[in-house]
């Protein structure tokens, strides 16, 4: 199923896409999408089967804002350098063990929300990103197998990144990855039994309509299942959260001089193959 | 006023600590203690009034738990090596900018809940700070006196860390400080304008009796003014956010060999001046 959150601007229903295209509004079976849902199969199920029956009433999709497709993001965990062709671009050896940081909730936005170039920022970047969305507590995970069955979902992310407040300014990368907006989530929440083998999965990122991240998910460093397993040992991991995978090659930051980083009017594209596509207008805060 | 949430565990009330030490329910005036209340100067108003006409119900506080002070902590906003014995003791230089770096709110416990050792656990160790918990949503705030503005009080945090998972997996900090439980909180939030110098606070823990921290904010390399300016360039803060400034000299990790990290069956305590004491009992994950 593609779960997502459509409405009028911060009153967004949750909503189902079915097979045909049609948005459906979901609000009479279920409060909304969120970590509470994503731990209830029943509540899956009873959506499932109210989606076969064709008895879902149309959610009319025009001026509708996409919210982020998980209301009440938990946590927002990000591997860092999880692509040995991006490591590359930025100078890093291939880590060890899976590089972790943290974003805030509070930057997760909608697919096509204004992304906002931090008042003084000079290296804002782009990250197209395999978002992981958990739906079932997580501790000390073991086997590959266990990990994949704790997670509910796949989304796309872009992992925006200021460069220079990542690290020109001491300390750890957070003062680059937690600026407002700086986490655009969505469209939807793909339920993980749609989604077969998430090392096989094509993602691509346009800057103004110029293609420059062209990866897939086969090139991870650390694969979505040792990631959840790797993770769970050191944080607990609840419904809701999110974990971003990395990027592959293509940033900014990874370009010739003079690098391209993003100004107010442009547009970002993402997509991840059959987890949707998100744009972007760049403005200042 | 000294706000609180107590009640049997998982539905704490908000309440008021009194003058007279006595446990005020504030149930019947408020809904909770989170942002929305500390962005809301009429309803702060509201509970002083109330308390100074000697109406509010008493909370019987046999058997309750105490909780957080603040329900659904927004982001948990850390500032490294914020003490110059302490970033000596741990051979750091005193950093140029702030070190800053996030701990998941779900982290976050009472006062006096159980604190797990994580399995795996060598290097389990406890950091006495000062925590500063937002009041208003603050945005590239320019003066002290308006990033004080911006405060609505403060509290006792315990930064609890792993020094093995914090610094010998590769990456940032944060493997080592978001394990289940790491972050005790409280136990009252005590309003910014019951503290007139946030500069002048004792800060001391013992582990089973014994005073191991002993220092002052006074000592501190970015005062807390400092610090929520400093943060607010890179990320906007939010109603019930919380900074939490670090910590002073005297953690495990500073000391000699054999260094004394926790384990099961230690007991932390920790005050702060004015703020208040907790004590946790450390149990095996």
């Amino acid at each position: 199923m593609k779960l997502l959150r459509a409405g009028t601007a911060g009153a967004e229903r949750p909503a189902l896409l079915d097979a045909d295209g049609t948005l459906r509004d979901l609000s009479g079976l279920v409060p909304d999408i969120d970590g509470p849902l994503l731990a209830d199969d029943a509540a899956l199920d009873r959506i499932r089967v109210a989606a076969a029956a064709g008895g879902l009433p149309v959610l009319d999709a025009d001026g509708l804002r996409v919210g982020p497709p998980v209301a009440r993001v938990g946590k927002v965990v990000c591997i860092g350098l999880n692509y040995h062709d991006h490591a590359a671009e930025t100078g890093a050896e291939p880590p060890a063990e899976p590089v972790v940081f943290l974003k805030a909730a509070d930057t997760v936005v909608g697919p096509d929300d204004t992304v906002l170039v931090p008042r003084g920022s000079r290296k804002t970047d782009w990250e197209v990103e395999l978002a992981v969305v958990i739906g079932r507590t997580a501790r000390r995970v073991e086997t590959d197998e266990e990990a994949l069955a704790h997670v509910a979902g796949y989304a796309v992310a872009n992992d925006v990144s200021e460069r220079a407040f990542q690290t020109e300014h001491g300390g750890t990368w957070d003062k680059g990855k937690n600026c407002e907006t700086f986490c655009p989530l969505g469209p939807w929440l793909v339920t993980a039994d749609e989604v077969p083998d998430p090392q096989a999965l094509a993602l691509r990122l346009w800057v103004n309509g110029e293609l420059m991240q062209d990866g897939s998910t086969a090139d991870q460093i650390f694969p979505v299942a040792e990631v959840v397993r790797y993770v769970s040992r050191f944080m607990t991991l609840y419904p809701g959260d999110v974990i971003s995978t990395g990027t592959p090659a293509g940033v900014a930051l990874g370009r010739p001089e003079p690098k391209p980083y993003l100004r107010a009017g442009d547009v970002v594209e993402l997509e991840i193959e059959g987890l949707g596509r998100q744009r972007q207008v760049l403005k200042d805060a």
